[in-house]
């Protein structure tokens, strides 16, 4: 019987052969769909295109009995690895006069990415770190754009250090804080300037399906063209206000980075067992402990430079705290009834939403399943 | 030229369909695999082949240049699925003398998760609703186990109301607390007990992968076969303590709900504009968005109910709340040194979970990315 089992593995082994065979198929002509877009000046990322495709597998795997999402899921991630190999087909340039991009601190991690667009793209780029600052004025002299990618707390005061750029220059940031450097970069030159927060982090090998918010400074028709060129890349551009975007920050960036440094001090102090912790929770939890946890392998600086840069991030940490001591009182006075009345009205406050976020959490963790996490490896073999 | 993009988009949709007919084959085989070791009495989850099987796939796509990733992540995609059909296929059972089955609160959900897995191995299952009391002592007079599957604040109570139980009866619960109701089944039954906590949401379609909790109540050797049933489904066992597994949830499940609480009503008190909110966030964001507003689409009492029930969680609540308020001293002194350096601190006690955490972190952010979430699809076709 043993046999049985054998040749039904031996079955299995073959058809995901096939499946190998398939996807490098796959990826050949997506590539020559890039090459063409390329050639066409089309944007990388079609969404008709990409749900038409999906709408007719989900279809065709409806009528040959398997599950339509697994049909979905199995597209997206193929797709996910064609959009990301696009660097290396290069993407059409929309800006086509020679002169070069120059990216203040672009051997930073996010600088690193936006050189690498820009270059896979065709522009001529220069960057300009550190040591390059007596070179400044010759390396800035032809610029089309100069592109602020260094550590918030030094953005204001090298935007000042600029030497004086061509009159029709774009001058951009890709901080996370918008107020202040934009402010900055309209004292410092009279020509067109735009503010940019692009929200994904260094480590996306692809800017597709991302989201990159845009402020306007002076002068949008002059950088209409580096708008276009983000979104050849397949980001979208959300265009906010600069202090709307900051408060907006302030509420998700800023409270979710401090809750998770309060959470992260709290396990600390109680001298929580992770190893165990881990061992027994279930994927809800073995995603926020990861969630929490992940902050603390990066750069304290960088958080104390966002928590930090705004007095009105400190007050809305106040008024965090002391809301949670009102909601404590519940706790302390054993007032359940008073606890369920404001979670009802909190769950009123959130209407659809709350139920949207259910669904998109319960998806999210069926994923977080599939996933071989390195901090339970030592018992994934049990 | 158009007609060369229609030409490669035909080709690739011709790969799809391939795709789709691919999975249809798989799937009829790993079915088979299923019905035989369902015959066979062997666990649906194989850790070592399954290992062995992606390793191999690995190296030929690396061979055919794709990435290894993308057919791992493929595979267990598809595994997913496959392990979901066994319900349906059936499972060994690993006691054999007849008698039932019986799930007190079996119409709920958790409950139903059980009935449908006792269901599905060939048990006789018995449910006892609360209209079904009158005749309890008919219904459990024959039964090999008794699970009782009832909200935490009834848990002990209902335990009292059993009336006497056959002596090799198995008594067992699945509450998320273990002290006080394993106290209570040993108090009311002579028998073997034992305390379960299924570290899995009761939607969860299979079980395979997942974490039960067991704590020994008394006469392990009797409850040894619902262990071994539990590893048929494909879970795995974490033996603990009662007071242990206590502590250690209301380090993870009691801040998280609490936490999740507290940020709730935080962004309802400062009025956050959710949808703006969720235009301007990265997948990190919306991710951490989803785990905070999902809470508010659920039962208030059930969360109440957790954090209720033991005085500890009140005190672990109120210590969290005084550091918070020790860590917002950093911010109201603008001191950024302290809050640098109690940053390494704590990044010094996670170790090397941090790289971990933050390693498993982007994983399952690179997944969230292509999930196609319901709360910002307004967009999604901008």
């Amino acid at each position: 019987m043993t046999d049985k089992l054998d040749q039904l593995r031996q079955d299995i082994d073959k058809v995901d052969s096939e499946l190998v065979a398939l996807f490098a198929k796959r990826m050949a002509l997506t590539r020559q769909v890039g090459e063409y877009k390329n050639a066409q000046g089309l944007p990388v990322y079609m969404p008709q295109r990409e749900a038409e495709l999906i709408a007719r597998r989900r279809d065709e795997a409806e009528q040959a009995g398997i599950s339509p999402q697994l049909i979905e899921d199995v597209l997206r991630r193929v797709m996910r690895d064609s959009y990301q190999s696009q660097d290396k087909v290069g993407y059409t340039k929309t800006r086509d006069d020679g002169r070069p991009v120059v990216v203040v601190g672009g051997k930073g991690k996010l600088g690193q990415l936006f050189v690498r667009l820009f270059e896979s793209s065709g522009y001529p780029v220069a960057i300009l770190e550190q040591e390059d600052w007596p070179n400044a004025e010759q390396i800035l002299s032809n610029a089309a754009l100069v592109l602020m990618s260094v550590p918030i707390h030094l953005t204001e005061s090298l935007i000042a250090q600029l030497p004086p750029l061509p009159d029709d220059c774009v001058l951009a940031d890709v901080t996370s804080v918008k107020s202040a450097p934009l402010s900055a970069m309209l004292a410092q030159h009279g020509g067109p300037v735009l503010g940019l927060h692009p929200m994904f982090g260094p480590d996306s090998k692809s800017i597709v399906k991302q989201v990159v918010i845009a402020c306007h400074g002076r002068g949008e028709v002059h950088y209409q063209w580096l708008l276009e060129q983000i979104k050849i890349w397949g980001a979208s551009i959300h265009i906010s206000g600069a202090a709307r975007h900051d408060e907006a920050m302030s509420l998700i960036q800023v409270m979710k980075h401090f809750s998770s440094f309060v959470y992260g001090n709290h396990l600390m102090s109680e001298q929580a067992p992770l190893k165990e912790l881990l061992a027994m929770s279930s994927p809800i939890y073995r995603l926020e402990l990861a969630m929490v946890g992940r902050l603390f392998a990066q750069s304290p600086g960088l958080y104390a430079d966002i928590i930090f840069s705004d007095a009105k991030h400190v007050a809305i940490v106040e008024r965090y705290a002391e809301r949670l001591s009102g909601l404590v009182e519940f706790l302390k006075n054993k007032d359940k009834a008073g606890f369920i009345a404001r979670f009802e009205q909190i769950s009123q406050w959130f209407g659809d939403y709350a139920e949207h976020f259910l669904q998109d959490s319960r998806e999210l963790l069926v994923r977080a399943q599939d996933v071989r996490t390195v901090s339970s490896q030592e018992k994934s073999l049990d």
